[in-house]
């Protein structure tokens, strides 16, 4: 029998609802104009997530896209170049806003299997004489850690500590976009600020799977949090009453632990999955898992289990994927499995 | 004797802390991933909006900076102007965005006493022949209704009806910052639809008087409308479960009636200021008054009625401004007026 | 008897045609590409440039609107503000390219009748706080001497002054617009780097009143230059045996002093127009006429005279101006003259 | 015996100087402002130019960086995206400049061997949903023919075939960079127009093997070219007696046919190259030679085979490269062949 009143979203943990605990927080907050820097709440989250990932200072963002956009401007000049990974989000998803309001150049570098980059191919990115105005100067190297097209992969410590020291040499920052640095932290055992040391600035998610229902953080030095918090005026990201949003990113940031059962939910659906006759598990980590269905045309496969009430998206133009979250239990996903099997075997 | 513990909010109306009303709704909002379109209380606030401002449709915005922005940028392309109050919010206090992000080309125009232009200074501003490639072409024309900086001025609805015309004849299109065009309505009576019909799109501020903790309104043509919101997403005001926000710019905005209340307080100070020796007031209007205290220095008057827990601030180089709204009542004026009064004549 | 093919160009020195003795030069020229900084007839002309106007280095352009844009450039990072002239060349009738290509701000301030500003007025465009990111921060200061739209003045030595120092001390660069220095300094006998002195950076123009075909050079200090070559550079401006150009152009600084001969011409010219029943000589100055003829529609009197073959043209909204230069002998100006009475008088 | 005073510059073909047909047409041409359209040479040139490419109109231009920079303004739209070789002049060695003054960004493709692009390699980089604001959308294509990187290499015409019609399919304009499109016609038979069919835009080089000073010429249909000239002057590309280029130009694209002499010259010093031991030729065409040196350092045998007059570059990181053109004679061949034999085997 199809039970069509039940939803289990997978298609994102961009998805998740704040908790029970989050809307009290919100509606407990104190609150001032974040313009006037009145705001107590922004402030502290902003002191809380500069501190748990070792930076100065921190900047509330209305998102992760203007978090990345301001941190890439703030290290960026006109005219010099962002290296960015190919499959990276900044680059693919984020509407090309360091070009269109910094006048600074995508160098997309090739995305290894580790989601990392091979050296070779960041120095054959770097113009052969940095004096010759023929060429956009990098000033910026973006790693994502982890990496979320390369299937949520954490980036080897040893690879993120030579792509830091190589850019060092060349004087180009190293800026992290840690979207989902916390499910890294928890998924590996090593501290977040750790996972941070290597660059420069880092931004974080608080709308992803820590669930609250908007923003981010950017943290690192004291000046460029300054710069960072100039360019967020001129792209409108300067908000009034923030704390609202803050206090839910505080409680988010505090139970950052519980990151753990969503990783834990991700292994059962892999699991399921990959015990499932006609999908391909093609990798799991953290709280994702890509697959697909070869005997079927994607596109219809998210339309039936959709039918069944289970989201899944597609990523790029080749990979399924299934994200778990606070709103999806251990339940949902043995539902999800079921219903992805009866799709694929055509029972209704 | 000195009372320090009360606090008298009169810098802006964007010190508005949400009512109690405003935070049961967030708490209890229906919410969904709004970069994906699916927040229901986004839709109801953006749909909300735009019936109340007679247009087809409405984008909700992290500020009044990005709504402004986009809307200018949604008119202009690359290369072409925006011809703007040269005392406007917009050329004055929004950073230029529009030129960062935009490649616009800001044309400021003398602001007149009644806060509008006049139409021999927009034709002066226009390109002899706008083929001729040295031009930078405009492609619209920015309104200010209210006029902040003209004392909080409701423009002549003939000179607006004038200038919309003018700007139509030479295939500019008309955007009116109305960021408090409320105040406007309920002060003059005349319908927030009818204010808006000179405007092809309007922004209007949820965080200023109308008391919502975050947010801004763009309206217009549906079309218009898209790309505004394509516009949003690169500059990173895609926001996730924003319906948070926009549960309380949707109470904020049915109880708009309430402004009638800010202006009786503003008209109560007004007059207590008036009365008040050594005091003159330049102009009052809606939720404002503009004064200045010619025996004291500006800046040692706005400390000194700090001490005493009354905040007001300096506005452009040679006023002071007082606003009120829902967190200020008559006796808070009142307070204000006899602090006002204490630190001119030198009593404590 | 109507003279119809003799042509007499009075609407700008921008159609002076090369000299014989230009056009041996660019014959003889050595040459090498100057995209590698191979051309010496190139770095002969940056130098002597520099030298004149008392700078340490100078780049040669292909024209006034992109030396004035790569100065600004170099001068305004990205998100800051450049100080113009509201009736400047600069500010007018350059297609708003700092904007475009460089994301900065116009900030014009009003003209004032010496072609100068007043220093209220500047100060009154000087942001509140410059840490404020509210406002976008001017960076550079352009002046224009011998200020075009003033009537060809040239701005008062005392007031160049005080602007600079007032600009300096609020750590706001000079760029001076000096498409006509050389006319400023033949006529004025201060030598043109005295006039320079108060710049940091200066453009002139070869290729009008010095007859030049085409190109300027910006000059500053080697710093300075190094980095307006880069934008150079960048906005497609590298040439490469552009030393063709720079011996026309080296000719042409050399024999600066002819346009003595010009402004006699230009003075000549002047005195028949006042002597004209029906013309109203508004100013003039240098190599320079601005009139009006009252009682005609301007459009149908520059046809006319055209008929005639006397070029002249509408600058602004509201005045003729008629240039002299190279190609107009005292004998063109009798000519011109003659031709104005005729068609005021109707006679054929 | 080592002869230091010769000198055989194999660098690149921008070194050509104008022969004396040019420096006579230089000096004869008839002239007149260009930016206000009357240069009578100007206009010739670029009807010549649209003519022999098959286009409606051309624009003349400074360089080729400007040229391919305003075409790509022309066709993208502020956050629009750009399609270009990885490998391309304009992605690696034109600094950037759509990205800075367009608003655009650039996505590079990977160049295959034959200079081209996979068409599944221009899908992967096609948004899955155009309306969907995260995504710049492309367009423009942008191809190179000849292929500069991939050793002066002809596309197959299937191959661009293909390759637009894809384009097209998409809403995406192509633009040629034939800044050596001439040497592809000699050198494969197939006339310009031909080549420039599949193009809606293209560019090529007067200042490269066709021997001119300065300038380059976009043609297109009608309307784009005046789009193309509005955004020239914002660049500062507007020239005013630009005639005297212009003139060599019309001698350089008539003469185009000697370009055959050039790759007659590239020839023979491929061959005498290939028969030298220690020189691995790694592939030539037209009038380029792509070589390694294996047993030596690069930076080294540049200097020592400079030292005896013969110049020669890196291209990229790995290859040397030697250009012949108008100032190559066989002799020159010969000789420099001789010095890299010298060198190689240390012979002095
Ligand atoms: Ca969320
Ligand atoms: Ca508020
Ligand atoms: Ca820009
Ligand atoms: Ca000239
Ligand atoms: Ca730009
Ligand atoms: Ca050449």
């Amino acid at each position: 029998m199809r039970v069509t009143s039940r939803r289990v979203e997978l298609r994102s943990d961009t998805f998740t609802l704040p908790t029970r605990e989050m809307r009290e927080a919100m509606v407990a907050a104190e609150l001032g104009d974040d313009v006037y820097g009145e705001d107590p709440t922004v402030r502290e989250l902003e002191g809380m997530a500069a501190r748990v990932l070792g930076k100065e200072a921190g900047c509330f963002m209305p998102s992760g896209t203007m978090a990345n956009l301001s941190a890439i401007m703030a290290h960026c000049p006109r005219g010099s170049a962002a290296l960015v990974g190919m499959d990276s989000d900044i680059y693919r998803y984020e509407a090309g806003g360091a070009s269109v309001c910094g006048g600074v150049v995508y160098r997309p570098i090739l995305n290894r299997a580790d989601g990392g980059f091979e050296p070779g191919d960041i120095l054959a990115a770097l113009p052969g004489d940095v004096d010759d105005p023929q060429f956009a100067v990098p000033k910026v190297l973006c790693l994502e850690n982890p990496a979320n097209h390369a299937g949520a992969k954490i980036l080897p410590e040893a690879r993120v500590r030579e792509l830091a020291e190589l850019a060092r040499r060349h004087g180009i920052a190293v800026h992290l976009d840690g979207a989902r640095i916390f499910n890294a932290a928890v998924s590996s055992g090593v501290p977040a600020q750790e996972i941070a040391a290597c660059a420069d600035s880092v931004q974080f998610c608080l709308s992803k799977g820590l669930g609250a229902p908007v923003g981010s953080v950017v943290v690192g030095r004291a000046a460029f949090v300054r710069e960072v918090r100039r360019i967020r005026k001129m792209l409108g990201g300067g908000m009034r009453q923030s704390g609202v949003l803050a206090a839910a990113g505080i409680v988010a940031l505090k139970n950052r632990d519980r990151l753990a059962h969503d990783h834990e939910t991700a292994r059962r659906l892999a699991e399921g999955l990959a015990a499932t006759p006609g999908v391909e598990v093609v990798s799991s980590g953290m709280n994702m898992v890509f697959f697909r269905v070869p005997g079927m045309d994607h596109g219809r496969f998210i339309e039936e289990v959709g039918a069944r009430g289970v989201a899944v998206a597609e990523l790029g133009h080749e990979r399924l994927r299934a994200v778990t979250h606070v709103g999806v239990g251990l339940d949902d996903v043995d539902y999800a499995v079921e219903a992805v099997r009866a799709v694929i075997t055509g029972t209704t």
